[in-house]
């Protein structure tokens, strides 16, 4: 089965091929009357855009979204939106080889086997270039949830480099081609990359994400609870293999005391003094900021070669080249903000429709 | 908004709150002529049923679940299957006071600011109990799944006590009160948790599910990943704080070789020589087994105090008396393998659909 | 595929055969803070009720529906909602028979051919009892409407007896056993009906709904039209084989003048001077009545046989004895009005939450 | 709400507006290994495209549609299929004056109180150039359904003038500009139409769609009945406002008797001796053809002025230049083959997911 749609109200559905004509995306049931435009979303495109720095492919491409519908004199209309970006430098010249190989950690093995065929160029429907399509989609969640709702990702750890979590300054975050909120990280991060790069190696990574001013009661519960969503629309991102909410898997050795968030009244609002919940509680939003976090495994495409087999079943050698990211974490940091972005949207709407207004 | 269904062709709509008359499930979308009784769902009701060690809460209740349509003379019929288990041990007496107050960690605060009333009796429709029509609907999800597949769960971490992994052996899992597949580990357990217990206080977990005989192919990409669905479905559970799949967190601090895969023919056969990825690659089943874990939080009822608030807005000290698990991840054991067989049977009836034949 | 749920925002999940041990339904998606108890629905069950004149089954059950969950102290909580019926009536005895032949008009064919087994007894999942639920859930649905909708439904044909159109009186429809709006049709169907009665015939009827008070703005271009979602749920109740809104297939033969529905201002207000539309343009309400008309064919259990084949791949001749309706359509009128009314619920919830207040 | 995807396993979404950059659609579920360019779905686009005959609108457009995804080497991979229409001749000038009034009939109003916004050129969204991507989809889902299947549509009425139906033959459909199946009503048609159009008039018409070869058992009990799904299909068709399965209304006054397609067996098949039923019974596909009528209203755009109202609030005289077809239901010939297409080729997928083969 294929199944290319996200989201009960504002839904999501991408489509296209890494080396295909296009990729694209339909956001339905955005709200009418909010004002957009390409300029809106084309700087979001930009963060994610590979080729800025030796860290990332250097795969060229401008990525520039062009809105097909939905949208009348700046404004959109409630009808759905069309968003396409067109694939210019295609290059499929690199990718010859893998025809008639399984590259290991790869989708190649999985989708030939479900489907008896697959674009093997550039990885096809499996490639992170359908992640585009999500950034653009959260360009316009972002402008569902106002101005009130502030969404911020980070890189928090590569390899086996963490952040020093006190000296976290979302400032930072744009001041260097890692999205790291920790000026001091950045050497690190620069030396052991540029190692494991010129190594032909890859390595993985952890990102961060912050939604702020959500207001409490989103989440539908029990099976379309706030954290749940947005546990799935995580994992669904390329090479991700862990999602937790709040402190997540650090919950499992703490005691009771050590995981309540004690409450107190100030001034008529309930104040939390801690924040282990990640701002869910039962599936649904408390007032206080979501906090996400997720891995993503190391980008399988390398030059240190790794026993495989062919379509023809002989073991093979598979070596990737071309262009890839060293760690293709660092780019993830503006999709997770994305999928964050469009859940959010999908659970004000649908919290708007049955309980009453935002 | 309320969404109580999860799944797309094996889909289960559960209902009831913990103190209301009865709790059930309809489980819409079964195949037809498959054999079924209530004995075939009863044992795994029995394995997560409260009040079998002094580990758990000491609510006992026989938990009868009856089958209320769907089957005919002994056989599914491909109508839906009403599930229904009454309540009987409901003593709502234990309860009354946390109608005034909000109890820390838990979904009474959420709730209120939802939905603007809630029936706070036992946690009403948040509370754990609602997790019996999830067992009781992954024992169909297994007759779905056929003798082919072998779903388990286990156990591994309890406060900051793991289990040794070198000790593992599925056979230890049914002797011991907390699903530990390494019996070593059992005394420390026990001692632990004894002592907390005693404390009145409580104490999170890891919970590991793993499915074998899983054939290749399954999954939805891009938005019903197989790893996406799973995730969602198990970060859905009461008290879930994170969700991993294959070797999660951890590949983050993986070099690429490191990471890989690697793979082989053997006898016509692909093999696979490792399994980080957890048996999903591109969202799709690979063949080899599934792994996920996932962490519950510390039961967030205690009888130590917590400072909280009232529904009147005052502040507030939280005790929550009663009977409670001092490890509610013990019990979630039954509760994800029902949920991976839940969700992989959903999986099997879309990819044959569309795809082809299982 | 078996597929029991309808709606979107508030949907309905029915379960249960005609002889199992009971029927119901869960609710899902009902705002919180509704008043509502049994007695809110059980008029509306009584009124689809059989055995209440010599023109309906003489089936007698008490239909008493209990209400599982979802309701606290008397209001909604925004959690699902469970209604259940037992059966009690089920006198299997008489439909023994029917287990080894298939009845024309009956779905025991369709159903055998596609699930390989089915439920025979009183037509199992197929029989109209399932439309007790729909009048259940419809009467959950008005309380989401409001005082400020008004649906009322009438029998408009039987056989080829038209009603008087100009005679059309809401308050008759109480006062007959036929749901009959004008009063000089009474008699003439009494005498037609007791003689296809005794005859062991049966025969068609066309009902019409009406809703009144329905906002404008209702509806979901282009998929989930408000005519469209009308159409599916009217041709979803058993027997039914036609549906129109308006004018429907007369406007067929009008042309453009004849069928425009001219507008003009009215103290700030648009007034249509016609309604041929029947109170939907582009999928969408319109603010003037929404009309639904729908067909239903003759009851197929008849007392004149009619050449059939058996389980066994015999030629027969098929007779329903047993107790049936002379005229299903009686009994279909409070089912169209609890249709209408649970498509009106789910597009209020739609539009509320993604365009707007009620 | 917004609401732009039909289909649950087979699912299109469409986008785009009349006169905006292009419109198109994703068609997500399609099964992989299927032959599919863009020589298969022009054809169907020819026969709808506009400009043909002096009945219908003088737009003229090539329509030529670009595949953008989905297909690689001229197969389908199981991926999204994105196609894509370049509007071509958008003219907007013709249609300026709408902008400020609201025209009778169509969805002006009715857009504007919903969204209180509207894209009017053309009618923007709710313009039957929707129904071009139906079109596409049908001719990708006839893909799925085979050879085996098929699927013919014949214009049965224009005003009051009804073929004969015992001079059908589908022959006939392709060699005149109405689709009609009767060569003698021909004549008939060209006379009565080319007074409704010189009288800048319009009018309705009636179309049949009769699919042959389709196996039994498809069809999804109880809300995702066939027939249910095929009359919520046709009736999202622009300007449609009734539906019928099998003798429809007629059953109305039919008894039982006549009302009944016996049954006997022949070579050890059932045959049916005749098809009141229209092939769906119970929902359920029996194997017989599915037949299908609707009804389509008269073109609302017309030169003769109707009363209606301004944007602004003021009494005005609607007449509506441009380009329109006198009868807009010769159109809906291939429109309601597309929509049969896409509700079968998808039921065909779910059967094949949770009862078996094909």
């Amino acid at each position: 089965m294929s199944y290319n749609t996200f989201g009960h109200m504002f839904r999501v559905t991408t489509w296209g091929e890494s080396h295909g004509p296009a990729i694209g995306c339909v956001v339905d049931g955005c709200p009418p009357r909010l004002a957009l435009s390409e300029q809106d979303i084309q700087p979001f495109l930009d963060r994610r855009r590979p080729g800025q720095s030796s860290f990332t492919t250097q795969r060229r491409e401008p990525d520039m979204v062009r809105i097909c519908s939905g949208v009348f004199e700046g404004m959109t209309t409630g009808t759905p939106i069309s968003l396409i970006i067109e694939n210019t430098d295609q290059r499929s010249r690199d990718y010859g080889e893998i025809a008639q190989t399984f590259r290991p950690g790869h989708a190649d093995l999985a989708y030939q086997s479900k489907y008896g065929i697959r674009d093997y160029r550039g990885g096809g429907r499996s490639s992170a270039r359908e992640t585009a399509m999500r950034v653009a989609a959260g360009a316009v969640a972002r402008r569902v949830l106002g101005d009130g709702v502030r969404i911020r990702g980070a890189l928090v750890q590569i390899g086996q480099h963490e952040i020093g979590r006190n000296r976290w300054n979302w400032d930072e975050v744009g001041q260097n081609p890692f999205f790291a909120p920790d000026p001091e990280i950045v050497p690190v991060w620069e030396e052991y990359l540029g190692a494991i790069r010129k190594a032909g190696s890859s390595v993985g990574a952890v990102i961060e994400v912050v939604a702020e001013g959500v207001p409490s009661g989103l989440g539908a519960p029990i099976y379309g609870k706030l954290d749940a969503d947005l546990a799935g629309a995580l994992m669904s991102i390329n090479a991700v293999k862990a999602v937790e909410i709040g402190d997540g898997f650090a919950t499992a050795a703490y005691t009771g005391p050590e995981n309540a968030d004690a409450m107190h009244m100030h001034d008529g609002q309930v104040m939390f003094e801690s924040n282990h919940a990640g701002g869910i509680l039962g599936g649904i939003s408390t007032g206080q900021p979501i906090v996400a976090r997720f891995a993503v495994k190391p980008t399988s495409s390398m030059l240190i070669p790794v026993p495989s087999v062919s379509l023809a079943g002989e073991d093979v050698q598979v070596v990737t080249k071309g262009r890839h990211d060293p760690c293709v974490g660092i780019r993830a940091v503006p999709v997770g903000e994305a999928m964050m972005a469009c859940v959010l949207a999908d659970h004000l709407l649908r919290h708007r429709g049955q309980v009453g207004d935002f």
